[in-house]
This record gives structure tokens, sequence and C-alpha cells, in this order.
């Protein structure tokens, strides 16, 4: 996947990240090692879980972190740099992610709090890979979770990502088609998605093409004439029934016809009406135009003869949680040799210290039952422990999942879910509790919090 | 900025737009001459005005639109692609755009139903274009929009972009940065827009430094040492008050502080209290966390002493409108050699018919007044007509405006605007009338309804 690699790598980061490297390396810190986790603070209201997404972005982007000559030139006549010894740029030139990686895999169902994943890495290596890895990870994770749930709505009936044209620019229009593939959808029509990917793309005609043609009926024909049988007709233009009527007189194969407007319950009713009655029930019914998980939930409740669920741009924006709050923070640094845990205490803002593990719980009947959020060095030998290690001294250390393992994966942790954490507004939240020790080391550094020094745990370990 | 051509241009569009080039090309229509315009349908609730970004990529697009061989043979080899003559494979191995571009510049106040762009070329090239000129053109826009808000809110404070982290990928952030400095922001968190736009990028440190540090005021006092003047405190990671405490009593050189949480407007009295009584009433105060147009206006009216806004989350993906409803519809084609003006009648999605431009009026004191959608044949001396030729037979006119130009542009543009749009919530809508042309046209087409076909209006000449 060398062809996905970032452009421009080492810029692609917010300039803070960049003045702390320099401040880092002028305090001689520049090889201390830093552990930081990524993780989501809490889920959005409309969320009972989310499904974990875009590693293999992040694993690409690590593998592709440098300085390219022009990019130091670049930062050498920054204005903010102007006091910043010439030496650091030869240091910044030679940077490459060289630490370790753990995390969760995707496809995974993650709860707020819990860290997607874990680097360890030189401080100046590590902090750089904030701005990149948040929204690589937060992006694909929104549209998988949003992806998952309108899969769960249409209840086995088939569901294509339609919303590169909506999306937040044609990359995250990309992205969004991998994510909710990763999540259960049947194809995309992000056809860089299929070359990238592997991922069925599907589509076939717009208005346009039937608006191009001065007779309706005679666009169906000429389409069908060449895609035979693979032909989905799009019947909305001017009236949908009276176009199924066209098409049906017009004796040409097709596979089925989409519906992108109109009251489709009343709509699609009538359109298999007139398929069947002219000996086309093989024929599906394909419908699209603002559709999401409430949408199709009430069109199937309606009974709606639909076959196929078209989506775009409400699940490519997350339209009723367009962000997730991530967060990348510092949980532990090396500082003259000594290892200490870190947390900040900001109001409502507070985050968790120490190398964290999450370790999660069946029940008997192979539902997930809770999580316990605790530190790596703890042991619950009944539990799952979900985070695992990715990278090692800036290498893989087994090649990444395909798309349809990973695919596999997330069908497998959905189908995890209780029943509780599968309805589109759950009220009884997945239980994620903290451990013992974490709460402690929490507290005492809350106490030290002033002197915000505190010692290593003992249990902890530097190195897996 | 070839540094920012799109990577497999080609592919970079929804499948079924090349189904239906294959289908125009099996008809014998390659070259006939198509005409689409990309407008939004409406305005977000949320919004009184659109101002228009985003041109600049969809030109780099359109300039880049080819399809290697590798793409190619990944077309001959998909499914959809089956029944298709091998032949049409040669001639999408030669598509390059050779049609003509017109537009709105970057930087113009729009609103819905006006088209942002037209483009005339043969069908199959202006067909493909749909998906990437959508997606790049209502993402910025978006944006735009949004940051032109909050530059309002804000009264004249600064405020700076810091949204990468949480945009929809690291793409969506970068060009997030270059919209929101169109729209008046001052600077952005992104290098890598510094880099490719010499757009001004800020940024100091984050939590983390200071947590790397067992004493905060060692942490200030590292850091100042290095940068002296240009320092910006993070202050937030303990204790806000006792950090401004500690960086008066170091003695250190500083720009000013952030604050990134908490009871704002009580915290900045403060520390603008200890500021002033350590004689730094230059310092400045800048404060940052789910920071929207909303907030900065009841900050403001608060009289929390702010100097500068950092906006991230809200502003990148414009929380409150995350997607507009943008269309890039079919508005005459050639068929048999005639000129044939085209819309649909879908339920609640009917399109314009016809080549359009917008013609917008002034009030005697300068600002705006309405504007007349009509057709681009008509005249209306008085008024001011905003598409504007930009491509013509595959080639650039002139070059493509500096980021500063076009910033210019839209501060003179927001300048224009009257009282009543410049309200966060705006209950008096902007006034755009179709003409009575358009009108005629729209209605002729509509009665034709069934028989879709019309003739030409003959004011309509199809060169410019």
């Amino acid at each position: 996947m060398s062809f996905l690699r970032p452009r421009h790598a080492g810029l692609q980061t917010d300039l803070y990240e960049l003045t702390m490297a320099a401040a880092y390396w002028a305090s001689g810190r520049s090889e201390d090692s830093a552990t930081f986790e990524l993780s989501i603070r809490s889920l959005p209201q409309q969320r009972s879980f989310l499904l974990a997404a875009g590693l293999e972005q992040a694993v690409e982007y690590l593998r592709s972190l440098t300085f390219t000559n022009e990019e130091i030139d670049f930062l050498r006549q920054h204005p903010s740099f102007e006091f910043v010894p010439r030496e650091f740029f030869d240091y910044l030139g030679d940077v490459k992610f060289t630490g370790s990686l753990s995390a969760v895999p995707e496809g995974t169902i993650v709860f707020g709090e819990e860290p997607l994943l874990r680097i360890t890495a030189p401080v100046i290596q590590a902090q750089i890979a904030e701005t990149y890895l948040l929204s690589t990870l937060t992006y694909q994770t929104i549209v998988a979770t949003k992806a998952a749930r309108v899969v769960q709505a249409a209840q086995g009936r088939g569901a294509v990502e339609f919303g590169t044209r909506r999306a937040h620019g044609p990359h995250a229009g990309l992205f969004a088609a991998r994510a909710s593939y990763i999540a259960g959808f049947a194809a995309t029509s992000n056809t860089l998605a299929g070359f990238d990917w592997g991922i069925p793309t599907v589509g076939t005609t717009a208005h346009s093409w039937t608006m191009s043609f001065a007779d309706e009926q005679e666009s169906f024909r000429r389409f069908a004439e060449l895609f035979g049988d693979k032909t989905v007709l799009l019947i909305d233009t001017y009236d949908s029934v009276e176009a199924v009527r066209k098409a049906m007189a017009a004796k040409i194969p097709f596979r089925g016809v989409r519906l992108d407007s109109g009251n489709l319950v009343e709509q699609c009713r009538e359109v298999r009406r007139l398929l069947d009655a002219g000996g086309r029930n093989d024929a599906i019914i394909l419908v699209s135009g603002d559709m999401n998980e409430y949408v199709i939930r009430d069109l199937i409740a309606q009974g709606a003869p639909i076959d196929m669920f078209g989506v775009g741009t409400d699940l490519v924006v997350s339209r009723d949680a367009p962000a997730l709050n991530g967060i990348y923070k510092m949980v532990e640094i090396e500082q003259h040799g000594e290892i200490r845990s870190t947390a900040k205490f900001s109001d409502s803002k507070t985050t968790l210290p120490g190398r964290k593990q999450i370790f999660r719980s069946t029940s008997p009947d192979g539902k997930i039952a809770y999580d316990v959020l605790g530190l790596e060095s703890e042991r619950y030998p009944e539990a799952e422990a979900l985070l695992q290690p990715v990278m090692e001294a800036g290498e893989l250390l087994s090649p990444m999942p395909t798309i349809e393992k990973i695919r596999s994966r997330a069908a497998a942790s959905l189908s995890r879910l209780p029943a509780s954490l599968t309805r589109l507004n759950c009220d009884e939240p997945y239980r994620v509790q903290k451990s013992a020790m974490l709460t402690a080391l929490l507290e005492t550094l809350r106490s030290r919090y002033v002197p915000e020094i505190v010692p290593t745990v003992p249990q902890q370990s530097r190195d897996r």
C-alpha cells in the first residue's frame, strides 16, 4: 500500500508539536522515552459503542514519518524557530519512527476513556505523531460506528456507501468507504476504494443519464443494451411509477430499480406491485437520498419493500455526532532516567495516567459483559486484553490484516454486543470500570497535584 | 502547486460516473457537449449566507483528470464492465479535460440554488468530474462559511484555526486551514498549510510539555529559554491561576498565556489581573477548547478579557451544519446536434434548467441587496454577474489568484453583507429571485414533463 503513503508526513502536524520538539531537543531530552495513549474522552450521546478503525493508515503514517530537505528548509525559515539553534534541524532531518506501538485491532468495539493505541518512543517522535494519528483514527472510527448502526437498522438488507460527494473532501470520502466496508456495508460507490483496497464498488446511472435523452424510456433501453442484467434503473427523474411502466414495456433486462426521492413507502409498494405483476419478483428495489439508521428503521417498520439502502451524507459526516473528542495524552515519561506517570487535571478534562490495558470480560452467552480499564502490568486471566503489540523498534511485528479480515473481526465484535447496546437509542451504558490500581495511581498524582512528581508504580515495566 | 495534484484523479469518482461514461460512449455520444452546474440546494437552517471556497482545488483536479494504465486495467477487470467493449478503455485512456469552466471566485458570498461553477465539456468529461468537484467545493465552503461567522463573533479579536486533529482525516484538516484563512482567520496550527500556501502557522506548547517535567515552573522556564518572547504558556495543566503566579515569579519572557478549560470568564479575569499587576499588560490571553461562534459571542458579552480565540473541532466539522446539500446537475445537453435544456422533477428535488448567471444588485450603502438568478444570456447592466470564465478548452485563462488575494476578496464580500445577515441567528433571508425567463423555461419543461424534450431557448448560445 505504499501508494497511500502520506504526502509530507513530517509537516502533517500542528506547529506546536515541532516547537515542543525543538524545546525537548534544547533541553537535552530528545531521547527521553515517552508514552502517549490515544482515546476518546467519552462517547457522544447518540452512540452506545465505537467500532475502532483507521489503524492501517496510522501505521502507514508512522512508517512514513520523515522530513525532506525542502520541509526542513521551510521550518528553518519559519519565524517561530528564529531563536532555535540550527543543529536542531539536522536532528529533525534524521527523525524517523523507532518506537513501539500497541493498539486495539481495527474492527474492535471500544468505549470512552479506553486507549485505541499506545506509543512508546523518544519523546519527539511520539509528540509529532499526535495530530495525524488523532484525525486518522477518529474519523474512520466515527464512520465505522455510524455504519455499524446503519447495518443493524437494515436488518439484513444490504447497505451501500454513496457519500464521497458530500464528505469533507475527497479523501474523507475514500476513508469513509473503507470504514463503512469494515463495519459491514456491502459495497461503495467510491471507485478508488476499489482500486486501493479491493472493496466492491457499485453504481449504475444518475439522473443526468436520463436527462441526457429526450425520452426516458430510450435512456433505459440504451443503458440496458450495454449493461444487461447489471442495470439498476434510476426511476425518479420525472415520475417513478410511470418510469417502471416504461421499463417493463421496453422488455429490457435489468437487475433492479433505484428511488432517490419522494414518499418511499408508498412508491416502493407500487413499484414492487408493478415489478411482480410483470413477472419480475427477482428485481431489487434500492433506495437512496437522505438515508440514515433512523430513516431506515422507520421505512422497515412501515413495511416498505426495500432490498438495499444507499447511504451517503449522514453516514460520511456522521451527522448526529460529527466529531469524537479524541485525545492523545502523555501517560508516562522518562526524566533523568526515571520513569514517571503523568496526568493532567484541567477542569473536567482530567486524563488517566500510566500505561493502560483494556481487560474485557464475556458473559456466558458470549456477549461482552464489562471492561476493566487497568494498568498494563495487571493480570486478569479470564479477561481478554484488547491492546496488542503492532510495532517494535519502528518495525511491524507482522503484516497488517487484510480488509476482509478486519471486516470479519468487526462482524464478530458486533455480534457480541449485548442487545441493549444495539438499540439506536441506548439508555444502559456499557460498564467500563477503572481498576483499583489505576484509581490509586490517579489519586496519588492528584494529591501531589501542585508538586506533580510521583514515583513510578513498581509493577510497571517500560518494555513490554 | 503541482504537489497538490490529486492522486489517481480518474478514479476519484463514483463508479456510476464511469458506467455512464461507457454508456455515453456506446451510444455514440462521447463528444456530445453537456453543461453541468454545481450549486447548494438550500442553505442550512443555521446559515444566512455561504462563502464560496475550494475552486483552486477544483481546477487542480480538472487539470489532473487522466487515467493511467494501471487504473484502466483495474476498470477493465471490474465486473461492472464485463459487457463493455474493450475499445471503451482505449477511449478512457485518452480522456483529459478539454472543456470550459466558469465559476464564482473564491471568497464570494453565495446563496441557495446559485451555481458555484458551471462546466461545459464533452459529456463524459463533465460527468466524471461530479464527485470530486462536489466534495472539494462543498467542504471548503462549509468551513469558510463557519469561519466567517466565527470572525464576525470575535469582533476584531484574532481567531486561529486549531482543528486538524478532529477533522475528518488529515486532508480535511489541511483544507479547513485554507478555508478558514480565506474567511479571515489570522493563522492555523496546520504546518503543511504553511508549507503549501504560505498561510501563517502558529503554536507553542501542549499539556504534554508541562507534564513531561516534574515541575511546572521548570517547564515554563525551559520553553521560554528557547522561544523567548514568542512563548505562549499553556497554564491549565493543573491550576491556571497558580500557573500564572509561577510564570511571573520565574521572571521569564513570554508573549502570553493560553487557557484550554474551565470557567473562562472568571479565570481570564483573574489571569488578566495577575498579569497586569506584574506589569505585563502587553501579555495576551488566548483561549481554546470547544470554541465556536456562539461561545465566543457569549464570552465577549460577559466581558472576558480575551485577545485571541483558538477554534478547532466545531469549525472544521461545522458541527451545527456538517454538510451542504451540494448538487451537480445537467442543465443543458447536445443530442443529435441540438442543444436542449434539462431539469429533473423528482419530488422536492426539482433542479433549474439552462445555463445560468447570478446577477447581484447593490444598495446605495454598498451592501448587497438582492440577486436575480437568470439565464446566462440575460442582461442586467446595473448588476454584477458573479460567474466568471476560468478555463477554456481545458486551459486556464489566467493564473489562479493567490490566497492573499482570495482572502482580501472574502473580506470585501463579507463587509458588504447587510447587518441582518451577519447575525448568528438570522430570520430575514436574503432575496434570490428567479428571472422571468428562467421561470418560463422551467415551466415549459415541467409542462412537457412526461415527454421531456424542449426546444432550446433562442437567447442561449452555447459558446460564451
